[in-house]
């Protein structure tokens, strides 16, 4: 533990790499994509070699009014059949459930009547036991189970201890670091890898990483986590992710030695159809109000909305964020 | 040596800030800058407790003609004082002179009749025995001088350890790690860096990084490299540069941890001269042909001449670029 696994020009075949452009994308648009640009997508990701797609939420239709969102807010099993059929390829399809914001024993079928293959369960780190109700209940059912435990940046360290320790002992497969509000430098990101490594690894479960890119540093914490054993990473197209993005797709495959992955495909689809979608009005990359909620390691909700309002008073909107910080 | 120094709650008190906004910036917009631009922006940095500040380049006469480029490419002492007077302030004053394209003989006044602190010396690796020539030269008309080693990523293990060897005995102050193509990732940074601190430090110099943000690695490069010890930092204002640009400034002051730096000064002169500056046409920073040309470890200008005949037909470039590789 906490050295480096492989280096810059070996293959690491434990490696995966998940797409989540239309869930973690979809909260940019309000998850209003064309089925013509998701089959796209999910074909591209196909050929580029991506390991997981990752569709959308499994979201609480008691809590949300279907018709005040796109499809992939819910990802009904009818929904995804029309885009991947019974999904013949290699690649294997995520969904993510919210602790508190989806009906779980409800809405999901057996995995062996359903595409999906694997449900992510996002909380925050006071919601593990929730999620752990959660992932043994997926698991029961088939589902490969990941826990993403958001906001890491403002958990303390005995309560990430206790959480890793929790999990280690479930069904779970995957335990994510998640950057939610891209606070981390590499440095933290690294610490934190080895925090989660030490615990997971000889449990038996898989570590992964979910960077944000309020400053710049969503690729770098993606390839500075694996470098020390983390195996699961999560990207998107040109980055389209809530607020200032995600980890660019393009620059990881870039990066990736497997010679599986290739940056071409995606290039075709990003020219037709990411570019189109920026210029539609789609907002979302790195920019200055993003950087400063990231420096104060805070929610960016505020600097959503700073965007959506088209405000450009950053030194202004920098003195409230001080002001009620 | 290997090892990090200090961790991030710690000041390190070695670090230097060194911005070079008009000089690679200046490499975007020909030089053109405002009087105006650029004494708002000498005081914008003195008060955001920036030690160093690059003018521009003292570049040849005989070779580039001066109205053909904006005052900052000459540097003429007159056009420093007529920002900063005898420049009364802590903050140091520095200039680039290039190998093979400066007069050095006939445009340096001695230190003791100019109000340059500083001149960097810029070379590719194998123009060292020149660069020395010229860091002899300026060390003995009094300036404190650097080396910046361009293209370091082109340059093999054992040049690099020569070059290291030869500027140990010469009488520069500070060797500087440049990462021109933004091609090397932090643990290529990381690696690079211990290798000049190793043969630098036991000889008394420093060692500085100036990153390129062709990967979106720039911050994280500059923290990388800093972290094992380097302290002389390049930053610009919103990262403008040439190509994809370097490292934030915004977000370098926002790291540091020495109360000395302040980023609120910062962003009144982004707010009100570098957003400006932008929406004016000005193009600089990360895209998708920065990218290529990163990965595939070349020099920008393919990318920058795709910017600048505003093409979008970013597969079309890419295969151009494999197909000349």
């Amino acid at each position: 533990m906490g050295t480096r696994k492989g280096n810059l020009m070996s293959v690491r075949a434990d490696i995966k790499v998940l797409d989540c452009t239309i869930r973690d994308g979809g909260l940019c648009n309000n998850f209003d994509f064309t089925d013509d640009f998701v089959r796209e997508l999910y074909k591209t990701n196909i050929k580029s070699g991506v390991d997981y797609m990752e569709f959308g939420y499994k979201a609480s239709k008691t809590l949300f009014n279907e018709s005040d969102y796109g499809k992939w807010k819910f990802c009904n099993e009818e929904d995804l059949r029309a885009i991947v059929g019974d999904n013949i390829s290699d690649m294997k399809i995520a969904v993510m459930a919210d602790v508190g914001r989806c009906d779980f024993r409800t809405d999901f079928l057996p995995k062996s009547e359903s595409v999906i293959d694997m449900v992510r369960v996002a909380c925050y780190i006071h919601q593990i036991p929730a999620a752990i109700e959660m992932i043994e209940y997926f698991h029961e059912l088939g589902y490969e189970t990941t826990c993403n435990i958001m906001a890491i940046s403002q958990a303390n360290s005995n309560q990430v201890e206790e959480a890793l320790t929790m999990l280690s002992t479930s069904s779970v497969d995957v335990i994510y670091l998640v950057d939610s509000y891209g606070s981390l430098y590499p440095e933290n990101a690294a610490a934190l890898a080895k925090t989660y490594l030490s615990i997971a690894e000889p449990a038996g479960k898989k570590v992964g990483f979910h960077g944000h890119n309020n400053q710049n540093l969503a690729f770098a914490n993606t390839v500075e986590t694996m470098s020390y054993g983390i195996s699961y990473l999560d990207a998107t197209a040109q980055g389209m992710g809530r607020g200032a993005g995600n980890c660019a797709m393009e620059l990881l495959l870039g990066f990736l030695k497997n010679p599986k992955y290739s940056l071409y495909s995606l290039l075709i689809f990003i020219e037709k159809y990411m570019i189109p979608l920026k210029e539609s009005g789609v907002v979302w990359g790195y920019d200055l109000q993003y950087l400063f909620t990231g420096q104060l390691n805070r929610h960016p909700r505020e600097a959503i909305s700073f965007t959506e309002n088209n405000r450009k008073d950053y030194c202004e909107f920098y003195k409230e964020l001080l002001d009620n910080d």
